[in-house]
């Protein structure tokens, strides 16, 4: 039998990933003469044993396209997986032990792992059970893995957001009014503060960063004093008030909704409250994760695809193709995922926006 | 003196405002030597005095820009405007009569009015106050006027939401989620039944047809029975739910701050309270009406413009420049400001929608 | 047996295509419980019996596509094709006798034919054979169709052309140039014309008025004399000079390579042989119809789609789906063939150019 | 008299411009409260003293605005500049001398200086002769300066690139035909590479490498030989056949026009004159170095600009701002012009496009 290398994808989808399964398949097969199989909806495929075969035509037309044709799946922890039983009701299972032997019956050179840092620690976890063939691709939109300088799909997030951002500046001009753009970003403000200087906004408020409200209304009132009266907020969802304690808000049950209402109206409730401008507040939500990735990310992904199975081929197990200092290298798995890669508040990027007039609030 | 003709926007802004300023500008100076005199703020400027020299050189790179470089205000209502007193505080007072001397005074061979159904009603009274000069440009995102087939701003709306729409469907379809999208439409749904079809939508609610929660609950299980198990639905702001008595939800003071959690979240929050199905929710919001306009309204703004002139030179004064089966037509005034054109739900675009199975819910 | 209609696509390619076949087949599955096939290659698989099943799985995601699933082609003449002899030679032979012959063998119920007007042509000449049950779908992205007021794919073009003409503005400004952009048009200057006029170009050169080159020069003498150094000439490729009987320039053999150094390079050479100004040249080429189409292309291709299998219900053969004055109707097939839907050089849009100032050249 | 710095910017120009002299300004000011002066059309305009003063308003709406407030000059080499006599002749005059003494009077803390290689050359000599207070920013599409890892307008290029060949993708496969682009790039392969990656390109010839027609030819019969009949080449407008000799054609007077004709018809035609495929051939030209800058070059253009203010402050003059290793540095004005940075023909980038696949024709 030929030799045989397996691909999935992990965590909250979004662009490039698809560009990544691509290389992958396209360098294995033409390079090695491997065959590739796509395990579908991340461990959950691994568990269900739903594999789809990969090769230059199933591929084909793959590098633009949004979203990740092997599907993924926020529920796929293999640790504590709902598993539904006869009688319909759902127990959580630690289904590791058969993802394992499912794993050995495929009987893979190498298995490739495209995910954030759940999908990251799974594999850890499953190498430490002796599942050592494991290479992994860092992807995230929040770009908040310590291992690597870019991930995959960041930068789309950052062009889409700029985006909307232009198109508030004219409305908001032409009206008068503060406009609140609520931006993805639990807990690191890349998306955020990326998107603030590249969008020309004014008030940039990050999870690194606690804000003190009375300097957000002080830097309105600057712009107005000068007689520019309109701004743009960019708020990261994970922004919190100084002192206040407010966290994110969320559904009972998160997988199944996410509750509007969080830090974007927040900010907007206390603009309202507290002046006399108009505000209006626009929630971006998924379309920063969805839909064709910006080259940067098609670019990225086909180098950490080809870099993945370069990894495979030296047998660099345990490791994630990352991107340091411009060039690609590996790095450990349990780097990626031992901790955030935070935004530094006294840094070049704040320092940056400060230096242009932007107000952090902290 | 030379012959003078002004110009002015009023109502929320939309893109290809200043396409139709600088084609204004263009051909009345170019073709008919005329000078140009912009008002600022829609109609506070004519109360305010506040007026700008147009010529080539300050239209110039205006096509592109979206917003009004003329400026434009919700509250300059000449008959009933918030005027500040010596002590601050603000009285509401029709300032009419001071709009009509000023006018008097500017002595302009023309006014072009470009607005939406407010801006031409104001127009209509002030025709009847004896400023007959008056001639008209219909601009609403909404698409909503009953004089012309299609409105400058319109058609920019509908690819900002067909382009956010296509980035949730690889996203939805990753994760097996249903993506809830608010846009604008109060009383008509052009932008959401017309984004459904570019987008590919599977359920759309307007405020045309109220709907039944039941037959959307059933698309999503027809989907899903058909193993397809995500969907996207367009919820215009305005839509109802049948005998729901459900209308669009404000703020105190709405011109101060529009809430969040209208018509996009009560569906998102009947999906979650009815299904298993997960479910995430995007306010579009002003995005829509922002930014660069779409060639179409280029050209729409540009045409209108020019036709706008041409209404002045031939003295067809109480007259909007309107697009009628694919022409250029003058209509009366009260033509544009008399009701609404709603979608038909028996018409044409409601039996394609449905012929190819897009989920109206009545 | 289930009753079944077919579809082909035929001529050149253009965005929209993939959204008529998708809502051909939508509409027609679940509105009436046809079968539906796909003919590859437009005649051609016809001819060589290539067939495709389309049903709801097969057309998901066409929407956003550009080019069409089904393929297209321009040598596919069935009254002229080119048929490979077992020598390897190639002769051209009439096939329409066995193409109606597979097409009696398809026993359709009606066959949904897109195309421009060769296609239409052909197919006119089929149902004067026998082959009555044909409807039409008219696509161009010329828009020269004399039977309906849009095509499907030409709004897509005139979008691709006038961003690029937004990219060239600043740099021609930047550096003081001319910048000619070379865009599609044989016969009709519809892209070129709607682009000049959305893109704010200086002067525009269109097939149906025989451009004075000393006319183009006087344009850019009179920017330069009110010191704006720079312009952006749009030219179709068909763009002829006055007296010069210039025509378009081909290759030996067209089908194989048309050669750039056309219209574009022609006014390229003359204003830098009669002026000191800078000049470059852009040729847009077949960029102007591939690719993903504008929401307006996506919604005519749908409502067109939905109409042809109207057309098809009612029996209303021999006709093709049409807008007209913004209305869906049928127009018989010889209609959209007869003659080419030119520019009226005394019309609307001349004049409106015309109006802000852009140099036609006659 | 307060401070006061000086900005310009020369040789082509590039997205991402504005965004460096709108940086300068609001941090210049207000971190620093110094006058900020920018000088027109490169060292032309400190020749004839054409300046104009730069402050939060004037650089109000530049960060998305393509080319360059300024104006830029490929002819304002200040050694070697045209002298328009009296007579109306034109004298290549040295003006350094003057351009020293007006720089003098202008009695800046710093001069910034926004260019190519060309531009820093000039700035060196210029330290050389005692205008010690320069500080650089290094700008080429091209991003062949070995001093930075990136440069303004590099990436917007790319992006340009990479949506027309997603274009050309949908055509090229429904026509079966070959497409070739060409893009920028005379000495170094960035924009080709990088494009011909993130496009999904099957063939991209560089300077870097020179190509053997029959590899080119191989690889489109290897794809036909698989049943996949189009291709998509991206060919930088430097690139050359082995052994060929071929060299960027160029006009008489390379300044007035570059003839069409170059390197992607050299591609065409072989093509067309070697197998029996259908070739079409696209020219972005300049529509590669215009418009609006995408995310990235408007945060880099922000950084750098930025972080050239800070050179100021802190004394480092005859340093440009780069990014090196994703990291803002200070490199010597020397490093920055010495020698181009190319594409390493055993490098990451050449590995990666020939594992999956691309033809690089060497």
């Amino acid at each position: 039998m030929s030799t045989r290398i397996g691909i999935l994808t992990g965590g909250g989808d979004c662009p490039g990933l698809n560009g990544v399964i691509r290389a992958v398949t396209l360098h294995a097969r033409q390079t090695y003469g491997w065959e590739v199989v796509g395990i579908r909806n991340g461990f959950e495929g691994l568990y269900e044993e739903e594999y789809v075969d990969l090769n230059a035509s199933t591929v084909q037309h793959l590098l633009p396209r949004g979203g990740t044709m092997l599907g993924s799946s926020n529920r796929a922890n293999p640790f504590a997986y709902p598993v539904k039983l006869p009688d319909g009701r759902v127990e959580i299972h630690d289904v590791s032990t058969r993802c394992l032997a499912n794993l050995a019956k495929l009987d893979l050179h190498g298995l490739i792992v495209v995910g954030g840092d759940g999908t990251m620690s799974f594999s850890q976890k499953f190498i430490q059970r002796g599942a050592t063939r494991i290479v992994g691709v860092p992807k995230t939109i929040d770009n908040d893995l310590e291992a690597t300088d870019y991930t995959v799909g960041f930068q789309t997030a950052v062009e889409i957001v700029v985006q909307a951002i232009e198109r508030l500046h004219t409305t908001a001009e032409s009206h008068e009014r503060i406009m609140v753009v609520e931006v993805m970003g639990r807990y690191a403000g890349w998306i955020a503060l990326t998107s603030a200087l590249a969008g020309g906004a004014h008030v940039c408020l990050i999870p690194e960063i606690e804000y003190d409200p009375d300097r957000v209304l002080e830097a309105f009132h600057r712009r107005h004093g000068r007689g520019v009266s309109y701004s743009i907020v960019v708020v990261a969802e994970g922004a919190k008030q100084k002192g206040g304690g407010h966290s994110v808000i969320t559904a009972a049950d998160p997988t199944k909704q996410e509750k509007l209402g969080g830090a974007g109206q927040r900010i907007a409730d206390m603009i309202s409250a507290k002046t006399e401008y108009e505000v209006r507040t626009t929630v971006l939500g998924h379309i920063q994760r969805g839909g064709s990735p910006c080259a940067f990310d098609r670019e990225l992904a086909t180098r950490f695809g080809v870099k993945a199975v370069e990894l495979v081929a030296e047998g660099k197990f345990g490791h994630v193709a990352a991107i340091e200092h411009g060039k690609l290298v590996a790095k450990p798995i349990e780097k990626a995922v031992k901790k955030l890669k935070l935004i530094d508040p006294a840094g070049e990027l704040v320092r940056t926006a400060k230096g242009i007039g932007i107000e952090l609030g902290g």
